[in-house]
């Protein structure tokens, strides 16, 4: 066990490439200080305290008037995804994803635990089996993202990964529900996560971020090149694994560009090392391109090994499969920009990032360029540069989590620059309220970026809200940007962790108000239906097939079917509960007491729920949505008889 | 099992009392109507859509500044208290209560865990075993109160019940997190929850609201005469249960006097029934007030019987422990004026609102007058009065869920009316969008009123944000009432349900920044290492104890002590880790990839987690809280070596 106080010098001087050094380590110390005060390294002089003034955007969204665009947010480790309305920052929804939720019983009904098992590894099942689970009650969800058509958002699904139990989850955009869960095999902890841009998702890219031992057996620690990071791409419609590819270096964010010839991700630890001064010596690290076409190719010519059912390529330095452009020590965010060409890789610990023209890639593949001769631009907006988000016309917003700032940079400045012309891209400033992780434009990822709205993610608040205790919220910071001046609008306090957003125009999604009575979500409750001989829309039956027992019912505001039903201690009871209402906004709920089951029935929907009934006696029953002025009264009993 | 169709005609004609069918029975039927148009009964035509011009209140919160009044809410189905600044409404911190949480690890980590089961019955610890689990995931947590000191908040606790599985919680303000869950015996549901008012909390009141037989051991289904109902006073500084009281009827919400010497609940179900039919056939039910002093003598005279462990008192109709005041059919909302003087029962299913006189109570109980004689108003403000809130002014503010309005109405003028006077109490009617439930004044329920902010808790929002898909947001709606003129300002989407809240002056509570290092909240923790030899603050120590292993690490950005430790497949493993940053927000998180392990570690605190290391090869752990420029790279590897 190395000491924590044996690495510390190490891991300060260790982490920092040539010229950047002493200006990052200033900027460390501010944020590692002893004693607190150090954690500002930013005031807020300077910032705009005010809504824009005169002809500015709609900033005020009054009562019962409607928000401009969706923003999906992840929330880290709280494992779900949130729905805002911009400009108005109000939370609209929360989609359960990883977590286990008490309100709408995802993680307990048999159609969320299907969901969450079928593409569950073999190993994961029976470990948590014998933890008495079926399903992790836990996520990191960092990055969602929306399938694109034609390089532009179509209202399908919104992808997102989960960190902490290496899954990938898709979102239906018609239901706002998740209708797939998949655990990557051959990686640990997914972390960057992109769909394809063009023609259309298409693949999903997710990068395994944690190196390990392949196969993950237990008899390597310490050998590290025994360690290998891997590059994974699902397809989106089926949400099957289609390939992956080993590469050097732990693969940290991901882009994907416009063209749909290639896949970015920036990558680090080029040192193979396991520990933070190890993974950090060197001066420089690497983004790796990995050309589709070619690793399609060679798939289906059977070069892939067949790896636990998922053909695997060898990416490596020097593979036909990806090429590694050189670009300063542990670069972080990755974003291509949405003039189609540029694609930024973001510093972290150096001051620079770095542009690459993706026009100059074809050349790498063909063997007849140097990798450095597809960057095009390494601009330096400041201290701990993280991620860039676009405005369409040619300017790049850039949070320094250092500096707690955005910087707002112009491409083109940023290439005279990079060619020797005496021109500062730099062309803005603001401070955020403190240190800014990922950021955001409106419809920014897209070539339909319209330039109106950023969004900074502030993994402090400190002093922005009323004291909550030792546990702040963080702050999601509103700035418009339609203007030549960046305004801040809006202070967003948010609980754990929203990582990372998008901006999408509200007239592109397109939502059901109700569900529809054939969904696939509930095609196993139609079969038990069938087979019982019951109709879910009417059935008020107790069917008993030796100890199983399998009741339906149905709901109608302000009654279920049944008021009662009977049950032996033991039984292994299945309800089928179906809510009949076919009107906007009339969910019931379902909360069977001191039984911990607790779940959302939707109009026009199936739900169920399998438990055994261990508790003799009388157990009410009752609706948890609110529906109807007898509400209340919306409730029947469950007797369970006692085993003789 | 009795049919929906056999008692639906039963169930719409039952449900009115008196006078009040009519009239109620056109509103339910525009909720219930089918086809959905039916469902908004009032329109937004007439309600004031911008915010008050001129001299008029602070609403718009420009970033940097701090909310005026913390707003605490319960979230109905999804456990959880959520705390909200005023008037910016916006969410700045959830408290896990009753959820499972992904973030926080609320019911994964040591800790919570020893709160969440130390006061559960045997008989649920139990059944949830039998399950494979250890707590509950679930709560339906309603009504949320802080403790009060001389009638008025006092900043030490909040409270909130749990509907779902009969439990009560305690949540210490100074740190924003739960410290007592007691699960409460001899009742099922708990559901109406305040604190005794004066001269301090004092008790902790509770009414289980649904009967069930006594006891409930699977024997009794259809008799209702075995059915009983409780109301229960914990002891708010303990959280032990105090004593217990049966009664005739369903208890339903309750409240506390000014003078601390009763309590009141609203009770249907004076038919003692078991369905809906039966429970609303009378047109009366009642209000229950229960004389405090008698209670306590009678339980030290040793006149109670011992029921679970609790000393339970028989406070049916005609006991000295209680008095029976009979008001139209199924009161749900039971509110104290700040006047000290008056109580008001909401009618739900009558149009009329039931004011009773506490001066008048003693008479009650020395048997010199009849019940009704306490009751000095009963106006008619509308269909559907659910609650009422106060302004301290001498004006009541009742939610009409029918007619989607609130409405304003003076005490003084009611009680003239009902004096007979010709003298119309309402003095105002604003609509809410739509169907409201709850409501809430600023400082409303104490001695403080101060008759600024009106917060509606409306239960469908229908058309009123951006479409996301059938689970659509409730609607809390902020009214402004300082001025002689209710203004709306802000419509609040809210995920499910928060389904009640309470309004607190900022200057109430001062929460600490960061933790105790002695805190009661790890005190097992410091025992373990005692017993280790090992010292929280400073330990990186793996201690083998047969197949037992603790891991004691310590957290200080951006580095765990530990970058390593090896335990073998099968050990149970305990890992304990102490955030020793001492900076306000620097909060640290732990996850174990591949083991749904993932909890918060806030500064100076110590969290623990035990699991059974089954899972051979290296797994990553690492930081989820962004602590630091190098956040990302505060991680280390566990490596669970195989059973040979």
């Amino acid at each position: 066990m190395s000491k924590r106080e044996d690495k510390g010098e190490i891991s300060r001087r260790g982490l920092l490439g040539g010229g950047a050094k002493v200006a990052t380590l200033a900027g460390l110390a501010g944020v590692a200080g002893a004693g607190g005060a150090g954690l500002v390294t930013s005031t807020i002089a300077g910032a705009a305290q005010a809504a824009p003034a005169g002809k500015g955007p709609r900033v005020h969204v009054a009562p019962g008037e409607l928000d401009d665009y969706y923003v999906f947010g992840s929330s880290g480790q709280a494992g779900e995804v949130r729905v805002l309305g911009l400009p108005s920052m109000r939370e609209l929804v929360r989609i359960p994803v990883f977590n286990r939720c008490s309100a709408t019983g995802w993680g307990l009904t048999n159609e969320s635990r299907k969901i969450l098992t079928e593409n569950m590894l073999p190993e994961t099942k029976e470990f948590l089996k014998k933890r008495g689970q079926v399903v992790p009650h836990t996520g990191d969800a960092h990055h969602p993202h929306m399938s694109f058509t034609n390089a532009t958002y179509d209202g399908r699904y919104v992808f997102i990964q989960d960190k902490g139990n290496t899954r990938v989850a898709r979102i239906r955009c018609d239901v706002m529900k998740v209708d797939k869960v998949v655990e990557v095999p051959n990686a640990s902890d997914i972390h960057g996560m992109r769909p394809q841009r063009y023609p259309r998702t298409g693949y999903l890219f997710c990068n395994g971020e944690h190196e390990i031992p392949i196969p993950n057996d237990g008899s390597v620690l310490d050998d590290p090149k025994k360690y290998k990071a891997i590059f994974t791409a699902l397809d989106g419609d089926t949400m099957k694994v289609a390939w992956q590819v080993f590469v050097d270096g732990n693969l940290d964010n991901l882009d994907a560009d416009y063209q749909g010839k290639y896949a970015f991700s920036t990558c680090y630890n080029s040192e193979k090392g396991t520990n933070t001064a190890e993974m950090s010596a060197n001066e420089q690290d690497w983004v790796v391109v990995f050309n589709i076409k070619r690793i399609e190719d060679a798939v289906k010519a059977g070069k892939a090994k067949m790896l636990n059912g998922v053909p695997v390529l060898e990416g490596y330095h020097g593979s036909p499969y990806t090429a590694y452009i050189p670009v300063p020590n542990s670069p972080h965010g990755c974003n291509a920009a949405p003039d189609g060409i540029h694609l930024v890789a973001n510093g972290k610990l150096s001051p620079t990032v770095t542009v690459i023209d993706v026009r100059k890639l074809d050349a790498l593949f063909e063997g007849k360029a140097e990798p450095r001769s597809a960057v095009v631009a390494e601009p330096q907006p400041g201290l701990g540069p993280l991620h860039t988000a676009f405005d369409g016309r040619g300017n790049a917003y850039t949070t320094l989590f250092l500096d707690s700032q955005m910087v707002k940079w112009n491409i083109d400045k940023a290439k005279r620059a990079f060619a020797g012309e005496k021109v500062d891209p730099v062309l803005e400033r603001i401070d955020v309220h403190y240190q800014p992780g990922h950021n955001h434009t409106s419809m920014g990822e897209t070539r339909e970026a319209d330039g109106k709205w950023l969004i900074s993610l502030n993994k402090f608040s400190k002093d922005r809200f009323l004291n909550v205790g030792p546990l702040k919220p963080e702050n999601d910071q509103l700035i418009y940007i339609g203007d030549d001046k960046m305004t801040l609008v809006h202070d967003g306090p948010s609980f754990a962790e929203p990582h990372d957003v998008i901006i999408v125009r509200s007239d592109i999604i397109k939502p059901r108000h109700v569900w529809d009575r054939n969904d696939p979500m509930w095609e196993d409750a139609r079969k038990w239906a069938a087979k019982d001989g019951v109709k879910l829309e009417s059935g008020e039956n107790v069917i008993r097939d030796g100890n199983k027992v399998r009741v339906y019912m149905y709901s109608a505001a302000p009654a279920y079917s049944l008021e009662k039903f009977t049950v032996k201690q033991g039984d292994e009871v299945t309800l089928f509960i179906t809510n009949i209402d076919d009107v906007e906004d009339l969910t019931h709920g379902f909360c069977l007491s001191n039984h911990d089951i607790s779940m959302e029935i939707p109009p026009q929907a199936t739900v169920s729920v399998t438990f055994t009934a261990d508790r003799p006696g009388v157990h009410w029953f009752y609706c948890t949505w609110f529906c109807h002025a007898m509400h209340m009264e919306m409730r029947g009993r469950m007797l369970v008889e006692p085993r003789k």
